[in-house]
């Protein structure tokens, strides 16, 4: 058997493109470093794209919908049924992602990869499905090896089509009751950490809802505490979406097209791939930090700085599709600023040698 | 003589429109409060602007240029001429605020109160020269009382000429070489902290300049130490662009107009405002932590949460122009997503009974 395709190392950034950019920016009529964060930004941009000046015209975002067997836990503050709707709510464009993507005129493409409340035929929705939902992860592994590897090449699948529609940034989105619970398990086992330092609301769960959910993880990782290897609790503790994700993130990387990771859920799926794929780091971009607990946490293993930290917490990718017009406006700057010798702007003074020896005070 | 117009009360946020957007905010598709700051931003918005989905399709920016004479001190890392340099280099569209506000659809209004290089007319520069700098503020009071006044009425008549032009939200921004000193020793004075705890890099001082600007800082404080009045701590520490901002701040809350505050320089003047008349505070909204130092303390005093903490220190209004994508999208989405009816997406659940008193574990 070959190599699995996740194994494959990802693309090597372009880092002469990276120095053009930096150079380039200390030309600009602006303080040196003055635009922060936007600066960098457009710098890692530039090495994802391999030119001077980055684009984002065209953002893919792909939302991954999928049910869990852990929801029959309880786990969750909205029912099971929530999740067929809302596929059919993204398609007809009155989710916060539809209007996102509308508003950035990004293409937004709904994968179906399993709902216990089926929608049927939606058009406007890829029908993937790849079982009506996984197996309850408290009681058995998530998915087979076949449904895991279905899920991820699905994954990789949306990025080949976003790859080849020209996508010059990629946006993974999730929609599944009781997801909190599967990726909250899985960072758990990513991170080494118990489930009371993790687990969160999610949705919306009362007290009693969130020590219900930290029993029902520590069952969990109780019961695949021999799987070890990251496919393996990907596996046993994700979920079809989340693998989804994942599979994303490394055909990503791989074909050269960098990723705005969302919030707790494409986190872990995030830090999954890495796990699986090392090399596939340097694609991802982080939009925010998510009200919901473990993320911070998630972030901090993958040495992430989000740009936002405005308690969102509503998935569906929208907390990166918020995000892309600070990286648009990071690629406006870069791109349309007049350097100091275009406006005739004299440059920063040297400081005169007496004051470095002497503060005039 | 008539009360001074500046202290006349703001209008009154509109509460019951604020109460509307909330409650729209319950209906929408996505679990309560999951859109985090984006559902307060909404509901702030909607209650300047006294409907229940609020609205920014007409953004104005007026960036203030203006010379200081403390300068003369060695406080920047730039030379004076550049504050001239840059009027026109905003006009020309070369500036990072040019680019932001083509970007945003805004319109940029320039308005140069002095400079010391004066750029002569330009073709969409506002000449309302006051004088080609302030006095040294470390040597005499920046401005006379007059000039000090004129500024204001500056700022008030663009904020006229933005309600005007229909516009639904004001940000004001600045240019003025030294002008961090000026506002440094402003701040000094409204929350009586000593120049070492806030002066900063500035554009780019190093240590030793930095030690000069504290210690010039600190030479202002002394020689005004009994300007107690909020309107004589402006004159005598502030700047032409900064009472020009305190003044726009001050009648754009008047005129029921919300004011996107920028950075360092801005966020002085809208203490200064708000000291000045505290009714204005309900119309301000901000946009980020700058980088520069003392910056954290000034919102904190005004109790003020930003937005964005990218480490932006440009100036010119540019950190509130890269927010108002933000603001943008928080509309859209109040605005435009279904509501749970409207989907015929399911609610959360109540918690069962049985689970609030005693968790399945």
């Amino acid at each position: 058997m070959n190599t699995a395709w996740w194994l494959r190392p990802a693309a090597t950034l372009d880092r002469h493109a990276a120095a053009a950019a930096h150079a380039r920016q200390q030309t600009l009529t602006k303080p040196p470093g003055s635009l922060g964060r936007l600066e960098s930004l457009t710098e890692h941009l530039a090495a994802c794209q391999g030119v001077t000046c980055p684009k984002l015209d065209t953002v893919w975002i792909s939302v991954f919908a999928a049910d869990h067997g852990v929801a029959e836990e309880g786990v969750s503050a909205f029912p099971q049924v929530v999740t067929g709707e809302m596929v059919r709510n993204f398609a007809s464009g009155g989710a916060a992602i539809s209007v996102l993507a509308r508003t950035l005129g990004a293409t937004l493409d709904v994968v179906n990869l399993g709902t216990v409340n089926d929608p049927g035929e939606i058009d406007g929705v890829l029908r993937a499905i790849i079982a009506p939902s996984t197996a309850n992860l408290s009681r058995a592994p998530a998915m087979t090896r076949e449904q895991c590897e279905a899920a991820l090449r699905i994954g990789a699948e949306r990025v080949a089509r976003a790859r080849a529609a020209g996508a010059d940034l990629f946006i993974g989105g999730e929609m599944g009751i009781a997801n909190t619970t599967a990726a909250t398990a899985l960072a758990c086992v990513l991170l080494d950490e118990s489930p009371a330092a993790l687990a969160g609301a999610g949705t919306g769960l009362d007290d009693a809802g969130i020590a219900r959910k930290i029993a029902v993880i520590g069952r969990a990782l109780h019961l695949h505490a021999d799987a070890i290897d990251p496919f393996e609790r990907l596996r046993c503790l994700g979920g079809f979406e989340i693998a989804a994700l994942a599979g994303a993130c490394i055909a990503a990387a791989q074909v050269r097209l960098p990723v705005l990771v969302d919030g707790f859920i494409v986190t872990a799926a995030a830090l999954a791939a890495v796990r699986m794929n090392p090399s596939v780091r340097d694609w991802l971009l982080f939009a925010h930090r998510s009200h919901e607990r473990g993320h911070a946490r998630l972030l901090d293993a993958l040495g992430a700085e989000p740009l936002l930290d405005l308690g969102l917490r509503l998935g569906e990718g929208s907390g990166a599709a918020v995000a892309v017009p600070l990286l648009r406006t990071a690629c406006a700057l870069h791109a349309g600023m007049a350097t100091f010798a275009q406006a005739g702007v004299s440059e920063k003074t040297a400081p005169p040698v007496e004051a470095r020896l002497e503060p005039v005070s």
